[in-house]
């Protein structure tokens, strides 16, 4: 087999096979096959894309590459949540411990901020003594304690996509709906989930811009996932508009502790109710999405999931007490608000460039090694549909930097759009991709 | 500047300008950019193409990559001839010296064989003491006697090309229109040639099977070289058949050595006239392609370019009188004969096939590494349109193993249709494409 004709195969769109992937993917790994044979592969693909069967075949390579977390002997079901990122989404603090007090286990795997998006990693930082860093033994005790763990990517896993991820990003190939199917399967699979529910974000604020996007990469992941003989559930969700109220780190961490006590806001609840309640279906906790609806509300109501959330805090070394202490005080120096300049509706708060004011101040990164502030972020008071009048405040911007204040402050009066139509609140859910 | 930025700028489809196009092929060719993303952005190009103005950007910097050969003082008009190289095809060895005769000085720079194709180089290398590798001083010397000289690509030569056509090679980029415009422009420029003549072979025993991709290649050519200030003309011949009687290295030169005679067969001196002549006009020695085919008659008939190819076989170390003496005796140990199973006219000689037995007998190689035979090959009693009885020989086959005879037999029983249709003769020049 060389790999030069496996090139050429992908390069005239035909499928490659299993054997064909193997021989790419190990001796990528091995070092066998040079890198620059793998990115002419890379590209070919990009142009000729793959079949899902293909998609599960280089997914299953990638897994192979490395170490699986040995999750032997907890018992199931083992269900992770994936958004493929979005403004204001904490979705994952809030769904992992409501998740596990229906009576999932959670091995949640998250990210780091990038771009324009947050990171869950991030977030979860700012709560004094909380380590997102633990090791397998924790992560299996946190599985059997509160039921949810909340770590990176370890280091042993799915080596072949680090490498490959790597490559992709010197070799403009990164934009590649099986390249990106495969990267995301191989690490949640290795990361001990058994099935999964991804949160395929849609609009101004996503990577997916349009549904047509949207629709092609949740139809990859579910068709490539049960080609792997796994459950798998993509819902596509709106992102016009940032989620919830706040877009920040510390910020993000008090509305997720709002929703955990019941009191989230609407839109913010309605995705993580519609994800949370496809897990429970897909981990066979309930037999159908309005049944699992019902569970995790009452499990809101009642304070399990709540509690949960603080069980796992205390578990990855978090401190409680101080978290509490710091909800609603723990800010930035400085803030400036930003008034509406005229009565009216508010039509639109564009995601992408609420998003990028969260970088300029600090909430997100534009480079990997960039580090990000805790207590900066915007709080945005009034949200689409809202009416508002001159002078009103439309969003608060917290900052350390105070000369960044006028910037963020021009940012955030481009993102807000008022107008004196009626806005008419759409469904938060797009549509839902099942293979379970 | 970024290559990942033009690497994605040009699988976005966009045109590169020259200074991206500079910083690409000066980065690869100092090692600054690493051959993994050289090789996403030739993916990229067989994908998305280049503009002609592009190509010409890419061909200025791959010849500035090396030396350009010092041909100062030599005096025009210094016209080279390329082919995209076909079965049977001497044309080289016949029209060089009918060129020189004419007024040109030819700098012939030839390739050798690869797959099912000949090679110049091998021809020119069964003649006693005859050696294309010629120093710069001894090349000068032959444009200044005999107005050719022929030799293989130097060393110092656009060494872009090798590195890119080595990368090409494996990484299944090598069928790019562009890609192979600049490759063979950049090397004939730096050889010294002013203007050029194309033959873009179609047919089987072509590399360009069809009327649209020879079409596109040739008009690429033309259109490249236009953009860069040249005059060049594109032929594209026909290439069903094996281009006159022999397929061989030595069979090959004895057929030249008949055309310059004025003995040739009709096919291979039509290409072989009509190339020349058009080198004259782009050479500035006739004004139209009439004239010119006139003025290369007269140098057959009175015998002028033989003996422009005798004083160049004297120049280049051969022996004529050994060469003559060869002629019809130089013959490998083996022979076999097909004979036709039934009457009827020949419909097709499949060039390929042809080539493919040639590759076997030893007349060509398979890789760059493998050596060739001089005195084996095949020689066509009967061509297309010839009428044959049962029993007749219709090629004979030479080879020096014998174990080989049976399946290059069979091979050649398979090149050979015979039918009772009547066969109509067509133009063996199926269209030019000129910028003079």
């Amino acid at each position: 087999m060389r790999a030069v004709d496996i090139i050429m195969k992908k390069r005239m769109g035909e499928e490659l096979n299993k054997e064909e992937i193997h021989f790419l993917i190990s001796g990528y790994v091995d070092g066998s096959i040079p890198e620059y044979q793998i990115s002419a592969w890379l590209m070919a693909v990009f142009f000729k894309g793959m079949t899902f069967t293909e998609t599960g075949y280089l997914t299953r390579e990638m897994i192979n590459s490395g170490e699986v977390l040995d999750l032997e002997g907890i018992p199931g079901p083992l269900v992770d949540k994936h958004s493929t990122g979005g403004v204001g989404d904490k979705v994952s603090i809030i769904l992992a411990p409501l998740a596990a007090a229906c009576g999932l286990r959670v091995p949640m795997m998250s990210g780091r901020a990038l771009g324009h998006t947050g990171g869950t990693l991030d977030k979860l930082d700012t709560i004094p003594g909380f380590t997102t860093e633990i090791d397998i033994e924790q992560f299996r005790n946190n599985l059997m304690g509160s039921g949810l763990a909340m770590t990176g990517q370890s280091k042993d896993v799915v080596p072949a996509d680090k490498k490959m991820y790597a490559l992709r990003d010197v070799t403009a190939t990164v934009e590649s709906v099986p390249l990106i199917t495969a990267s995301i399967l191989s690490k949640k699979f290795a990361e001990g989930a058994e099935s999964l529910v991804f949160d395929v974000k849609c609009g101004s604020g996503a990577f997916m811009k349009n549904m047509e996007e949207a629709e092609r990469l949740a139809n990859s992941l579910v068709e490539t996932g049960k080609s792997l003989g796994r459950k798998v559930v993509a819902v596509i969700t709106r992102m016009d508009e940032p989620l919830g109220h706040m877009v920040g780190n510390f910020l993000e961490i008090e509305e997720s502790i709002d929703c955990l006590k019941g009191k989230g806001p609407k839109d913010l609840m309605d995705v993580t109710y519609r994800l949370t309640g496809w897990m429970l279906v897909a981990g066979g906790i309930c037999s159908d999405i309005d049944s699992a609806l019902a569970l995790c509300r009452e499990k809101i109501e009642n304070g399990e999931a709540y509690d949960r959330f603080i069980q796992n805090v205390r578990e990855q070394g978090g401190d409680p007490e101080a978290l509490l202490k710091g909800y609603g005080t723990f800010r930035s120096k400085y803030s400036v608000e930003l008034k509406a300049a005229k009565d009216g509706i508010v039509q639109e708060i564009n995601a992408f460039e609420t998003g990028m004011t969260g970088v300029l101040i600090g909430v997100g990164r534009n480079k990997t090694t960039d580090d990000v502030l805790p207590y900066v972020g915007i709080e945005l008071k009034k949200k689409c549909g809202d009416s508002v009048q001159t002078g009103e405040t439309l969003c608060v911007i917290y900052t350390e930097d105070v000369s960044k204040n006028d910037i963020a402050l021009a940012k955030m009066k481009d993102a807000y759009k008022i107008g004196s139509d009626l806005f008419s609140v759409k469904d938060m859910i797009r549509k839902e991709i099942k293979a379970i």
